[in-house]
């Protein structure tokens, strides 16, 4: 649950349909009724990744039990650009930051995937689903980005659709820096791929680096966290090919 | 303290001369020789942000007293470009990941300010100088950024350097986006200027936009935190007008 402007936002798994009242969980009811007082009459925006953007009406409220109803629909759904974020599996703090921003910078899937050299901690995925949430309602999305369990990175390449290219950060320095490399390139369904903090293993960079549509590219002459890189790699892919052109 | 490739980097604030040993702190020297189990003859990688970076040998090694000794340099003093983060204060957790993330983004200076909308919590500048220290010595940098203490933010314009241009990431919606904004400028001086969560109040935003050298730009659609925006400016500066051109 979050705060835009003065209005609260919120994702539901309900469908949304003008008039057509629905209950909210325990968990968003009690945030509603008790953390910000809001009363029978009271408007939230509602959000559910396929109807658009909502006003409802707080139609009951108890203290465990909110009822909203879908009054007006005050945009369409929308999605963002096809970029999906193949991230290895990193810390949990780390991982949770990547989570959080890829979600606000735009991605529509993220893929968590195993590496030769992944050190990371166990994986709570309903706490990751929950920061995309928190995420989305905070940075104004009418979607929630996908996250997939964690997979092995050869498998996914094995089933690689190579109409997808593949943004590939590379640590070993020849490659061409990020903005120049996607300065040539066309629109169309993207990847960026992020490795664990002890990067790839050499079989997995001459893997990556073989396949169809791989665009190896340079963040900068410093070494990156790989939340960092994350981050920095996202925004630059909007800025040259994604809805941050204006 | 922090590992790049097989050897360690540490920053000291000691002159690094050939052959002029000098003793570590308590704390180096207990990671040293407790944590990472060096010995006498071992070597680490040093930078105190004025002399280059040197080979150390160890040469003393007890529980809480390590001694080191350059030998060698291993490269000459560089500078970053000139570019300073005025961030505005935010929680704890945000804040440090600023000062970790601009710095591995290449920053020279953080300025910390007040704005009208400024809620933090209380800060430990010891605690930002440290963690700036080890995301220089794990990004592989030869200086640490420097962090200037809190100041209202209309101090910091009253007496602004014009020949310094200004950045400020505008949530208002009609700025240029940033990576067209910064197509047609110069290099030189510069400064990125990241507002706190509720934003600018309707006052600072106009004495920004009304200074000579003020840049506002666009970082997409979408709303973003504070921490994300400072990060994501830097990316872009740096690509578009730093040290990430190649």
């Amino acid at each position: 649950m979050s705060y835009v402007g003065d209005m609260i936002r919120l994702f539901v798994p309900h469908p949304l349909l003008a008039d057509t009242a629905f209950p909210l969980d325990d968990a968003q009811s009690r945030y509603l009724s008790l953390v910000m007082r809001r009363a029978v009459g009271d408007e939230v925006e509602v959000f559910n990744g396929k109807d658009g953007a909502w006003v409802c009406r707080l139609d009951q409220v108890t203290k465990r039990h909110v009822i909203l109803c879908p009054k007006t629909q005050t945009s369409p759904q929308t999605e963002g650009p096809d970029l999906v974020l193949l991230m290895a599996l990193v810390k949990r703090g780390p991982l949770e930051t990547v989570i959080e921003k890829a979600t606000e910078l735009g991605v529509s899937e993220i893929w968590l995937v195993q590496t030769d050299r992944t050190n990371a901690d166990r994986i709570r995925e309903d706490r990751l689903r929950a920061i995309a949430i928190e995420a989305a309602e905070q940075t104004g999305r009418l979607n929630v980005p996908l996250i997939r369990s964690p997979a092995r990175l050869d498998r996914c390449l094995d089933t690689w659709s190579t109409d997808r290219r593949l943004i590939f950060c590379d640590e070993a320095g020849d490659s061409m820096p990020m903005q120049a490399a996607l300065g040539a390139v066309q629109s169309g369904p993207w990847a960026v791929l992020i490795g664990p903090e002890g990067g790839f293993s050499p079989a997995e960079r001459a893997r990556i680096r073989g396949l169809e549509g791989a665009v190896p590219v340079s963040l900068g002459p410093r070494i990156l966290r790989a939340d960092t890189a994350a981050i920095s790699a996202l925004t630059l892919w909007q800025s040259a090919l994604g809805d941050w052109r204006g």
